[in-house]
This record gives structure tokens, C-alpha cells and sequence, in this order.
């Protein structure tokens, strides 16, 4: 009987825990199964532009990756396969070129550990040229409706917390204003989690547009109550009322920077009201960098075990989640759909208000 | 309408969110819902042994409790009032006077967050003596069955965590087996989050008898592939095949000493088998200690909403809890049974087979 | 003999070890000594605008403030004691009101934790006004030419160097330029010392302004390696070669904001020369914010202790320092002078351009 | 002109920053300076037993090493060239076949990291064999006379000093007396600062044998004003008076464990004079493992760079240092002298009495 030989890549933006999830599938894969796991770097360009260096992974190429941030095999996605940007501006479909290379490097399939969009990718990638893929979810923002945590998410949150724990100090001898802008740029799911967890005054979220004068009210009532400083966790993706969403990065000379300044426009907006004196924090990359905590640990390696199994039954086309503390799988084709946004009925909404933060909404 | 109060108070060892569960329960009933919220310390023992030092918890008195580990109302649990230890060394019912303190102290019904033997005792106080309770679970072991997670618990598997990363990199260049030894008397969820959590080789459960000569088979098996270093996590419980479970707290002289060191029984019978040298490091209380990691937090905040509203609705006799993701509430006479312990087909112990770990049995 | 009766107050910005100080000195005038120890509100205006709320500082008030950011004292200083700002815009001579004021409390002396501004307003009190004063630096910029070290100082540097850290791992994954802004309006230490502990591959300082050319040629050599990402530190009072040094606070409405914006100037920088995608992470607070590392907290505890021997000797107007590893103290008078700021000569600059980091100058 | 052709090796146990100090030598030395570095591998048995292991180090080779704990060389001494350890026991003189294998490596001379003993053999490989050597100078235990600060020492301490404060925040919630054993087998420095820095109730040194009764009177004052916990940091060479130190590592079986106990001698020594509830966290390698702290870094870094600068000027049998914080280098010969001790008369034990912590002595 042939080996079997199983690719892997990682896409979009990086998350603490996706090292974790390869060392899991070269672990189990190549350890115990003895199949050939071979790495495509950034997520489908490595077929695509570097089909030379593919590699093999094995159980020593992956020791000391269980805690490491980032990813060994690089997100930096150049395009989408099926729409290439173009030199001259335009895009091309080298979706069966891609095809071709996976096919030529001898590979039975893909495990893909991405978020939504290299999601689709793959699910098209399977449904138009046949490659079998199995999909493991990846988003730092934790917005996917098909699983009820990716890995990444408690990291991301440990690090704003931490932020706010620092900021609640500091604060205390000053009496200022403090305002942390953390990710989400239409998911506030950060901003709510360590809100809650760092004891925030205010959080603002992208789903709830808010108006600055409830942030002043409140400001006002704890300054009425004798605590003179107030923290606010904002959402990058946060705004007041009847503004547009800022973009985010936007090109600038010949190469690109962040816009947005959720915190700047909060802060201002603060300040034209009432007589605060704000800092801003802006955690940006903190967030996503870093290694995994224990929890995104443990969830990356289950999702890496049980994509291996997926692979071991043949169950191409479905991706790895966790439902109410399960571990199982769900079809990709499901599973992409519109991302899961902060409902304002939510639980956790409703505990915030109960121990007293303003959502401005 | 008379103003509703409520007491509040804190049983067994400490777990970091202690203080959390205390922050939300006050900020939300007495801070929104115009409760009296008065504390007991040290558990039932404010009530008998220092009724006069019952006090008022404000919100403000809750400032800055939410990252702080420990409880402000302390666990020192001199005695279970049903059978309130002597100074002859016998026992006495105090339960009736306990009674009648909650009611003079005109309390409509306790908060007590504690432990199993906690909430038994509430659950009898209500039962036999009409004091209404409702329950928080607490305990940092993650051992009960009425309840999915309890916090503490993570924060405990993070210090032992990062006590593992820690001792990977010392490993790894002195050609050494370290061993840690973690949290766990009968269950062994932290050495198993842990273990999988840091990379462990090896995981010694209470819950599994281990056979040494399998520990040192991972090791030559570690070594033949030119890894010079092991990891083991071993819970304080474990023992080898054939043992009796040591002791934990003993007398020794007018006090108490812990006794035990099943980290050092192991390295132990490692030495007896093999050319190696071991280290042992202990983190005992390290893993009680600290502040709550968000995870922690937000949990804890969420149980003292819950349990405020469980009072609202005059559900008592009732333990909150989480199931599925979901918070919730689950009768306190169906929560306190067996501790659950680490069953060998839970999904994590395959998990942790899968990425190669050795459980020793 | 009448007991000792000494004030203490901290003044300035917030830095991690202000609560050691003062622990230190209540423990050892208060606890060992039995002097009094009054406690003023935000700097000199306890004195000026509350002094009913003046206070007794005992060891029982002063515990678990080891590790504890902030000051329990706060420092929110309303103005200048010879320069009182007025509400007409104006300003007034308050300091023989105040030096009344410390008279009339009974105190012998005063011990001065603060910065260049109080230390100078406390050395004029001192001879204007016949106030006995000893004085105990406080600036997290290190920027002191009597001191080698001031407290915080490091706590501030280990909180960057942990940003540059995460940053590191996810531009690593990512091929991106990542800037990090830091604290140093004038004195660029915290931008040197965590630039060199954090693996900078640039360093942008306020004393030397930068050519944004040079740094566009350290990310093309480093490309032209294969290392496709860079990180920048960057001072808050960085700027580029011929550009003004932007303002800090600025008001805006009814209240203040921080302009500045050091480094999104920077990342346009890059942006109109080289094709990168930059990210900018904002640290502001965060780095006074958080307990004070263990060095920052023996520092902290040693000039507290040095403070208390100092009035126990009379040696007023006399200001603790460390000189050489050395604790010992150096003359108000002679201590406020010229800011310390970053010498290009400096033993450091030559050391991080020896590990080939780019200074831009 | 020939290239120069420098070995590096690292020997002793290990300590957080021996990478920091490799990266410095390489990205100085072979980065700038064009010479080749030749890594030895676990000290100078790279030489003797694995020649043709020895390779060279390059800038590429170094990326991420910065924070890394640990050594990429590996620290594992087998024996001291001078007195071989045979396999019957005995000890042969292999020396000069080590001089042979450097020169047959075509080495201009080595940088030898590394503690007492390494330096020593390093000295004398210069004296009697006329290989050139620099030496840089490592020990955890901070205890070397020729030096003010050694890296790794202050990223113990923070080791310990966390551990301190976790314990910290449960003794209060628990009635207890807390025991942490530290590192320092003949040098207390680490209990020392970290006892300081952690506000420990009671310190035990190796240099002062403790009578336990003055323990246990620090314990009752502290419980005589309402304090029922106590914290004790202990030296794993300390030892109460008229006691022998206890050995460390013993032969065990094939193996070797770790003997001595000095936290448990101490709990037993308390429980048989008070009545108290006493826990033992013992920290072992703890302490070793993990990245360095930022001042380590730079330590480590100037070291390194100092290390490259003796080579360039031809400053054979020197060893780097830093005094009075000056980076400087002193003669070899002259730096392996007695360990530094903790004196009695040193300036931190006058101010831990001061802040009130018992020293047993």
C-alpha cells in the first residue's frame, strides 16, 4: 500500500495557536500514521509561485512549535486563486493551475487551516476541480457560526485584558480617560470578552453604532461617585451614530498604511463634550502575536487531531469545529456563510450591562 | 417594600475568580437591584464565631476585586457547622444556631460560593433548617459533574502551563528529565489540560496508576531519536501501579505539613530504571494563586449575575453553572455527587495519545 | 521626646514603584521608628485644597502596595504652588499659603517623590520658604543626570520589549513593517533600551532625528535577505530630519487629546518610498501602567528606605540617588538641572548599531 | 588577508541570555566583522567528542535567538578536559588532545561563556596549552566577585518574586505560612533581592544559618496584629544553625535526583514550634527556563558585543564585565577567585530590615 501524502497551508491574517495545529497533524499524521505531510507556504502560493520549495514536515521540524506564535508555513496570500491579481490591474483564474500543482506534487489532499475566505477557496477548489480538502477555521475575531470558539480568540483577549488591567492603574492615579482600541473591525467579540474581563466602563462595539453623550453620562456619574477616571474598550470597527465605517488599510505612496482611528474619533468626541483629559492605546498586532494561551493551545491541537481523523475516514469537505464543548466537523460548504456579529441580545450583553458597562446603544 | 438582603460568603480552598463572582453579585444587587449584599468571613464561621463583624458590601468596597486572586471574605473554614469540631476532639451540631444567626442578622437567604462539602452543608441548612441558599460552584480541580467548567481552573492550568515552557527551555539544553508536579489529589484535569497544553511527554494521572517502565520507555524512545530531554506532569495524586495513594495534609509537631511528593516518588523509580538525571519542581499554591486570566473572569462574572438572578426569581436551592457554553442553574441536591474525575475514554486523553504523550497506563 | 511627624506625597506622571516608596518608608519611619507619617493627596494640593483630608499612613495601610502600580497617594497635580493657575487665566503665588499649610499640620518635614517639576518646586519651598524637605526622583524616562536609574523606568522598558516581542512573531508570519510607539517626549531611554532588548531592526530617537531614507535601506537589505519583515521602535518625540517636534497634549472641545502621532508620521514615511504594509501599535498608558518589575521594586524600596535614613540624619534638601550601584543622595539644588537625554556617544548606541540596528542618523 | 576563525561555546548550567550573548558575538562578528564563528557543542566536549560536529554560526542562524531561553550549543559537560572522567572511575588529562582539536579547527581563538569553573578551564588552557581566550562570564546565582551583575540573575528573580506574589494573594485568603525554595546553594542573592522584591515576611540564607525561633516569632507578631499568614523565601542551601548543609544532586539507583529539601526541613522546623498549616513550592529549574527579562538582554547583548571587541583589539585572557555600570573586561586569571557571598554587612540586608523582614540571624 502507497504512503499517503496530505498537504498543509495556513491563510489569512495569523492567529496564536496555528503552529500548535500543524505540530498536532505532523504529530499524529506523520508520527503515528506515517503519512508524508508536505507544507505549502502562504496558503496557496506556495503551489502557485513556489512549487519547488514545498516541504516535508515531520515530527522534528515541528518541536518547540507548540507554544511559538505566528505560523512556520506564512499567511502572506498574494491573491485568491480563482481571481489572481494581475500586474496590469486586473485578475486572472489560475484555479486549475493550482489544481494541477496539487495534483502534480502528488498530494490526496489538503488540510487547509485558514478563516472564511480561504475557506471558500478550498470548498471551490474541491466542488470545481475536485480537490479533496478538509478545513480547519481560523479566526482571531472568533465570528464564524460554525464553531463556538476558534483558537486565537482567548489569546487575543488575554492581551487586551492585560491592557486594561495595565490602563486601570495607571488611570487611578491620573483621573483621565482611557481608551483602548482593540481588533474587530465588524465583530466586537474582543472588544466584549475583555471588556467584561478587565472591569471597562464603556465598550464600543462595530455592531452598535454609539452615541457619545451615554459614554459621557457615565463618566459623569462615576466622576458624581467620586472615581475620577473611566476606561473604554472601543472595537476598531466601533463608530458613533450616523457615521460611516472607516476603511481600514488604505494605499498611501507606493505602499499602505492603517486608517481608521477609532479611538482618535472616540476620544474627540469625548472631549468636545465634556472637560476630560483621554490617552489612547492602540494595541493593533499585539493582539494577533504572541504564543497561544493554554486554552487555544488545546483547542488547536484537538482541531489538528481531529482534522487527521477526518482525513484518516475520508470525510473531504469538512471542516473541524466545537459545538457546546465538542469537538466534531461540520461541511465546509455549510460552514461559510455570513460571520457570526455580537447580537444585542446576547448573553454575555446582558451580563456586561448588569455589572454596569455603558454600550453607548 | 422592604429592601431585600442577602448574604454572601465564600467556602474552601481559594480559586482565582473568587473575588470576580463577589464584584458581580454586589455591582448588580446592590449597585442596580437596591439589595443589602453582607458578607460573612471565613465562610459560615463570620455567622457563628464573629456574627458582629457581618458587613456591607457596596460597589465600592468591589473596586478593583476583579483581577485580584484570593477572596476578601477569606475560606478559612474552621469547621463544618453540622459537626463543629471541639476542643476535646469531639463534634457538636451547630446548625441550629447558624440558623438562627443568618436570621437575626435578618438575611432572606444566602449566596454561598463554595466548594462540594460547601454546598452540601447549604443544601442541609436549607433542607433542615428552611435557610434559603443558592450556590456557586467553586473548584479549582474542574472536578464536578453538575457543571461543564468552574473558573480557577484555567488559571491554574496557565501557571502550570507556563511552568512547563519554562522547564522546556532548561530541558532542552542540560539533556534532563523535568518533572512537575501540579494540582490534583483525585482528578487529574490540570495535569491533563496542562500537560497537553505544554507539550508534556509524559502525564501521570491520579485517575490511572502508572507503570514507571513506560515512563522510561518514552524516554529511551525520546533519546534514540536524539531528544536528550523529557517532560513529565505528574498530579499530586498519581501514583505507581500498586500503591496506595499517599496522605495529604499530615500533623507533624503542634502543626501541619503536606506530605506526599509524588514528583519525587517518580523521579524515583525513573533513577531505579535508567541513567538519567531528574528535577523536581513543586508549584503547590502557585496554582491557587494570582489573578483570574480573562477566561476566569468572565466566567466568575457571569456566575454572580446568574446567581443575583436566581434570587430575583426566588429559584433557591438551586447552583448555577455552565453546560454547553450555556450558563445556567442546576438544583443543589442533584449537583453535590461524585467528583468527576478524568475518565480514561474522554476525548482529551485520545487527543493526548494522538500527539504522542504517554499516560503511563 | 515628641514623636516625629514627617508628610509625604508623590508628584508627576504616574511610574510603577511610587506605592514601594512609600511602603518602604511607613515601614521603616512608621513601623521601626514610630514617627508619624501624614500622606497628602495629588502632590502639594492635599495641602492647598484639602487638607482636612490629610492622612496617617500606617503598615496596615500599606499593605499588598509592594506590587501595586499607581500611587495610593495620586498626582494629579493641579499646578504649581508659585504659579497657581487661576480661573481667569491668571496665575498666583500660593507657596506661603502652602508652606502655612504643611506648618499648621505639625509636620517636621517632607519627603518629595517626583519628578524634575516637583522636585524644583520642592527645593524652592524648601528656600524660599524654610520648608525641610528630602527629595525621591521620579521620571519612568530616566532622564536624570543625578541618578543612574529611577524606578519604573525598566517596568516601562519590559512592557515594550514584551510588545516588540509579540509584534515580532506575527510580522514574522505576516511580511509586514511593524512600528511600535513608545514613551519619550524628550529623552529617547525607553526606545534605546527596548529597541536592543527587543530586537529592533531601527531605532528612532527624539535626540536624533532621522532620515526616513536610511530606514527604507535597512527594510530593503533585510529583504534582499529573505527577511521580508522589519520592526521599528519608535519614541513618541521621534521625528524626521527637519520636521518640528509635534506637541503632546493638546486641547480639543472642553478637554484634551494627545496629538502627536510619531508613528503613523513614520509609516508615511516608509509608505510614500518603499512598498510595505505598515502597522502601527500604540503603547501610551500601558507602559506606566501594571506593577513595578522586581528590579524597579528593590530600587523603589531602597530610596524609600535611603529617604527615611536622610530625615533621620536632618540632611535636608538633600535627594536620594543611585550612583554606580551605589544608593546614596546628591543636593536638591544641584539635582534639577538638564534633562539626561541620549548622548550619540552613548556606550548603548554603539552597542545597538553593533548588533546592526539602524538609528536613522 | 585571511579571515578570522573564532569558536564559541557555552558550559555550565544554563542561564536566561546564553542565546543573547551568541546572537550579539555572531551579528557582530560574522555580521560586520566578516570573521567566521564556530560553535562548539556542549562546551568543550564539542571538541573532544564531536569534532565534526562543530559548526558554523551565521546571522541567519541566530534569528529569534534574542528571547530564546536556554543555548542553542547546549551546556551538558561531561568533564573537565584536564581530569577526564573515565569509564573506570578514574580521570585522565585530555587537554591537550582539546588544545589539537581547536587548533586542527584552524580556530584564531574562542569566547567561552560560561561560569566558574568553565573560566577556570579556560585560563588554563591559555596558561598551559597557549590556546587564546576571551571569556564571558555566566552565573544564575550572581555570586562572582569580578562582576557587579551577571545575566539571568535578575530573570530568576522575577521568577521568584512572581511566584511571591501568587503566593501572596492565597496565604491571605488561607491562614498559612508559605514556604518558597529558591535557588542558591552557597549564594543567597536570589532569595536575597527576590525576598525583597516580593515582600517576604522572612528570608533564610545560606550565608546565615536561621534559628527557626526567631521565625516563629516574626510569625506570632505578625499574627498578634491580625495578620494570619506569613510568607518565608528559602535558599535551597539554607540550613538552620548547628546543621550541616545538606548535599544536592545524589547518585539514585542508575540515575541521579535531587536531594536537600531545604523548604520542607524549614515547615517541619516551624510545625514543631507553632501551630501552623505550612505549604512548600519548590521552583527548581524554574528559575533557569524561560526567555530572559529585558535588562538580561541588554546585559547579555553588551556582553557579547564586548566579547567580539577584546578579539578585535587582541585582548586574549580577558573576561568581560560590568562594574559600577560600566561595560569593561578584567583579567581571567584574576576573576576566578572565591564566590561572592551574601555579607551580613551588605548594604539590601540593612534595608530588608528595615522594611521588616526576618533573616533568622
Amino acid at each position: 500500500m502507497t504512503k499517503r501524502r496530505i498537504g498543509i497551508l495556513t491563510g489569512g491574517g495569523d492567529a496564536p495557536g496555528l503552529n500548535a495545529v500543524i505540530r498536532a497533524v505532523v504529530k499524529r499524521g506523520a508520527g503515528q500514521l506515517g503519512w508524508d505531510i508536505i507544507g505549502s507556504e502562504d496558503s496557496f502560493n506556495g503551489f502557485l509561485m513556489r512549487p519547488q520549495r514545498l516541504f516535508e514536515l515531520t515530527p522534528r521540524s515541528c518541536q518547540g512549535l507548540l507554544h511559538r506564535g505566528g505560523t512556520i508555513l506564512g499567511t502572506t496570500n498574494r491573491g485568491d486563486p480563482f481571481a489572481w491579481p494581475e500586474s496590469d490591474g486586473g485578475a486572472r483564474d489560475r484555479s486549475a493551475e493550482l489544481a494541477a500543482a496539487i495534483r502534480s506534487a502528488a498530494l490526496e489532499g489538503l488540510i487547509v487551516i485558514g478563516g472564511d475566505g480561504t475557506q471558500r477557496i478550498a470548498a471551490r477548489l474541491m466542488r470545481e476541480h475536485g480537490i479533496k480538502v478538509v478545513g480547519v477555521p481560523k479566526t482571531i475575531d472568533n465570528d464564524l457560526t460554525a464553531t463556538d470558539f476558534t483558537f486565537g480568540f482567548w489569546s487575543a483577549v488575554e492581551v487586551a485584558t492585560e491592557a486594561l488591567d495595565r490602563l486601570h492603574t495607571t488611570a487611578e492615579s491620573h483621573d483621565r480617560v482611557m481608551i483602548l482600541e482593540v481588533m474587530g473591525r465588524t465583530a466586537g467579540w474582543i472588544a466584549l470578552y475583555a471588556g467584561v474581563a478587565g472591569g471597562a466602563d464603556c465598550i464600543a462595539l462595530p455592531e452598535l453604532p454609539y452615541d457619545p453623550e451615554r459614554f459621557c453620562e457615565k463618566i459623569r456619574a462615576r466622576r458624581a461617585r467620586g472615581r475620577q477616571f473611566s476606561l473604554i474598550v472601543v472595537a476598531e470597527g466601533a463608530r458613533p451614530k450616523g457615521r460611516e465605517r472607516s476603511s481600514g488599510t488604505v494605499k498611501h505612496g507606493r505602499g499602505s498604511i492603517r486608517a481608521g482611528g477609532a479611538g482618535q474619533t472616540l476620544a474627540r468626541a469625548l472631549a468636545e463634550r465634556l472637560d476630560v483629559e483621554t490617552r489612547v492605546t492602540v494595541l493593533g498586532h499585539l493582539q494577533r502575536g504572541g504564543g497561544p494561551i493554554p486554552f487555544d493551545r488545546v483547542l488547536a491541537t484537538q482541531f489538528g487531531v481531529e482534522a487527521t481523523a477526518l482525513v484518516e475516514r475520508g470525510a473531504w469537505g469538512r471542516m473541524v469545529r466545537v459545538a457546546g464543548g465538542v469537538i466534531g466537523s461540520v461541511a465546509m460548504e455549510q460552514a461559510a456563510v455570513e460571520p457570526r456579529l455580537v447580537d444585542p441580545g446576547h448573553p454575555l450583553i446582558a451580563t456586561a450591562r448588569a455589572v454596569g458597562i455603558e454600550l453607548g446603544a
